[in-house]
């Protein structure tokens, strides 16, 4: 799989690509990420990518120029092309195991005030990543990357992702290590039992009365 | 305002620490934002952050002593003290206006399968950025740090904010800039004409028409 990112502010995503799971993936070739830079499609030596609103209003708008001309020159036929904004659908543990399946994923970051809204008629999906405004679509963008990255096949242990939050429908139930006591608090007992039927059975409990505590709308999801 | 966060891999927010918004307004003092390794507050040389969960189970929890260890050494009496955790309550918009009125903030983020139990009993609030599965806390904290440091008093233009989406319940109106005509696509005529009350009128239009497009779920909201 190959996931590529069109920003212009490239350098923000240094540290990420750094990161033990990109570092590690990116390397065994199983996956590819490139983050590419809207500034280098822009004709003239100034690199504008952004522009005032027609209509007047406050704030820049990232034109159509650099991002149609940066998308056309790096898709495929095989590309899926989403953009991030909080207009979109709200991306979800879901979403990402069906980018996880994609050859390839380009995806695009608006930054200012946003895009251009013709550039919206380019991309096959708007995603977002929850109700609330950043700066630009790069932290999102890296939020797509990291979880559809570690379903990827070979990323991660199997075991791991079966058992994590949202993949059967219920939060994750309560983890504990050592010590077995920290400032009064115990670790509950069935877990120290070795009673291999029970912790599951206690686990499975935890797991709903957590669900049911934290987040109710999941069971009724799962209900209907 | 200062924001804490907490984390077992500082180094993944160096990116973050060099972005516009979060060094002009930390450099101008408005904002103080102070990254924390969780490490530094380990015993023994190996500086030991997780182990494996009782009771069996893949993966390694993060311990108790490394995350309150550190929590303790940092928080004030006006510490709002959040963990970044997806089984937490969602962060929105209206969440980071509530942030940004605080006099100090501190995130702590998970990593490997989450938190021993016992450190939730520390937080103030459990956070999620959304339903998704990541790494660890660190995206979504710089999530909340940069949704949040926007909205502190004289770190944007106010009516930058005002007009995002979100903020009055519906979602922004489309934008557009030069040039007038892209790919024989072209900016609606009425944003050319200069007549001001008809371009309000069509941006409250179309706002609304975006939002029961991609959002009815907020008009709801707006109605009840």
């Amino acid at each position: 799989m190959i996931i590529k990112i069109l920003s212009i502010a490239p350098e923000e995503f240094d540290s990420f690509l750094k990161t033990p799971l990109i570092k590690r993936n990116v390397e065994s070739s199983n996956l590819k990420l490139k983050i590419i830079d809207m500034r280098d499609y822009v004709k003239g030596s100034f690199r504008k990518v952004d522009d005032s609103p027609y209509g007047g209003g406050v704030g820049m708008i990232l034109r159509c120029e650099p991002v149609i001309n940066a998308l056309k020159a790096n898709m495929t036929d095989n590309s899926h092309v989403i953009i991030m904004d909080p207009i979109g659908k709200r991306f979800d543990q879901k979403k990402a195991h069906e980018f996880s399946k994609k050859e390839e994923l380009i995806i695009i970051c608006g930054h200012f005030e946003g895009f251009d809204a013709r550039i919206y008629d380019y991309a096959d999906e708007i995603i977002s990543v929850g109700d609330y405004i950043l700066r630009g679509g790069e932290l999102p963008s890296m939020i797509v990357c990291e979880a559809t990255m570690r379903l990827v096949d070979g990323s991660m242990k199997k075991e791991s992702i079966i058992e994590e939050s949202f993949e059967n429908g219920i939060l994750e139930y309560p983890r504990y290590t050592r010590p077995s006591e920290f400032e009064g608090k115990k670790v509950p007992e069935v877990l120290l039992s070795g009673n291999r039927n029970k912790i599951i059975e206690w686990r499975k409990e935890e797991a709903e009365k957590l669900t049911e505590k934290y987040r109710p709308d999941l069971l009724k999801k799962t209900d209907s």
